[in-house]
C-alpha cells in the first residue's frame, strides 16, 4: 500500500513539474505575442489555458482519491495538502498568461506595448519565465536552498514593476489612458504570475523543513504599483 | 469520534462565515476610505488584514489536524478540503480590501477617485459588500439556490466595471496617467474580490450536489477590462 501511496506521489510531482512547464511556455508566448502582435500566437496561449485548467482539475482529482483512499498522516498528508495549493498556483499563473495574451490580440494589429516600454516589458516577461522554470526544479528536487532564491527572481520582478510604473506616471507618459490602462494591467499580471511562483517555492521550503504555514502563500506586492518612483500627481 | 468530528466542521463552518463578516466590513471601510480620503479608516483595514490571515491559518491547522485524527471520507471528506478552499479565498479578499485601503491612503490627503466616477467606484464597493454578505449566508446555509444567486451580483460587478473602463478609454478622460492608474488598479480589486465570493459559492453548490469540480475557482473577466465599452484607441 505504502509503495502506491509514494507512486501516486511521485506522478503528482511530476504533473505539477509539466504545469511549470507549461506555464511558463504559455507566459513567454504572450510576451511574444504581446511584443509582436502576434495574433496567431496570442490566440494559441487562449486556447491552451484549458490544457492547465484540467490538469489542475485531474491532480486534485488524484489527491482527494488518495486522502480517501491511504488516509496519509504526518508528511505524507502534507505532501498531499500543499500539492493541492500549487496545483491551484500554477492554474492561476496560466490564466495570468492567458490574460497577457488577451491583451495582444485585443490591440491587434498594433502591438500593446509604447515602444519606450518594450524592454521592460521583455525583462518582466523573462524573469517571469526563469521563476517558473526555477519552481519546477524546486517542485522536483524539493531543495529548500534553491526555493528561497526564488525570493532574488521576485525581487527582480518587482524592479521592473516599479520601473514600469515610474514610466507610467513619472510625468513624461505620452501613449494616452488606454495604452496606460493596458500597462498598468500587464504589469500586475506579472507581478502576480512571479508572486504565485514564489508561493510555489514557499510551500517547498514548508515541505521540507517539516514548518506548517499554511500563510505560505506569497503576498503580492501591490506597493510596487501604489509606491511610485516619482511620488505625487502631476 | 464522528460527533467530535461534526463539531469541528461546525467550528469551522463558523469560523469562515466569520470571515466573510471581515472581508466584507474591510472593503465597505476601504471604499469609505477611499471615496472620503479617510487616512485613519485608510490605515485601520490595512492593520486590520492580520486577522484574516491568522484566522486562515488556524482554520488550516484545524482542517488538516482533521483529516490527520479523523481520516474523513465521502462528503466529510470534501467538506474538510472545500473549506481549506474557501479560507483562501477569504484571505485572499481580505487582501484585495487592503490593496484599496492602500490606494487611498497613498493619495491622501485627496481621494484617488475623480468626482465623476464616484458613484460608479460606490456602487462598486457596494456590490461587493453585498456578494460577500451573501457568501457568507450560503456557506451558513448550505442552500445551493442561494449560492446560484451570487453569478448576478457578479454581473452586476462586471457591468460596473466596464463602466468605469468606458470612462477610463472613452476619449473623455481628463484626470491625468496617474489616477487611470488607480482607477485600473481599483476596478481590478473589486472584480477580483467578487469573483473570490463567487468562487465560494459555487464550492458550496459543489458540496451540496455532490459534483466533484475542483474547476470551481471563478474565472475572473478580464473581458470586462480588455473589452471596452467603445472600443478602438483613441
Amino acid at each position: 500500500m505504502r509503495d502506491a501511496f509514494h507512486e501516486d506521489l511521485q506522478t503528482i510531482s511530476e504533473r505539477l513539474v509539466e504545469m511549470t512547464r507549461l506555464a511558463g511556455s504559455a507566459m513567454a508566448r504572450a510576451t511574444t505575442a504581446l511584443l509582436d502582435a502576434d495574433i496567431a500566437l496570442a490566440e494559441s496561449v487562449i486556447r491552451a489555458d484549458v490544457e492547465l485548467d484540467s490538469m489542475r482539475e485531474e491532480l486534485d482529482a488524484l489527491s482527494v482519491d488518495l486522502l480517501a483512499r491511504q488516509q496519509p498522516v504526518a508528511t505524507d498528508l502534507r505532501m498531499v495538502v500543499i500539492s493541492m495549493r500549487m496545483s491551484a498556483d500554477l492554474e492561476r499563473m496560466g490564466d495570468l498568461a492567458r490574460h497577457v495574451a488577451k491583451i495582444a490580440r485585443l490591440r491587434y494589429p498594433e502591438s500593446a506595448v509604447p515602444a519606450d516600454i518594450r524592454a521592460t516589458v521583455l525583462q518582466m516577461g523573462q524573469t517571469a519565465e526563469r521563476i517558473v522554470a526555477k519552481a519546477g526544479s524546486v517542485i522536483a528536487s524539493l531543495d529548500a536552498d534553491a526555493a528561497r532564491t526564488l525570493e532574488r527572481d521576485d525581487d527582480a520582478m518587482d524592479d521592473l514593476h516599479r520601473e514600469l510604473f515610474g514610466h507610467l506616471i513619472g510625468g513624461s507618459w505620452s501613449h494616452g489612458t488606454e495604452a496606460a490602462v493596458d500597462m498598468t494591467l500587464v504589469g500586475r499580471y506579472y507581478e502576480r504570475f512571479a508572486d504565485h511562483a514564489v508561493s510555489v517555492a514557499h510551500r517547498v521550503v514548508y515541505l521540507v523543513t517539516g514548518e506548517w504555514d499554511t500563510g505560505a502563500d506569497h503576498e503580492d506586492d501591490e506597493d510596487a504599483a501604489t509606491r511610485p518612483v516619482r511620488p505625487g500627481r502631476r
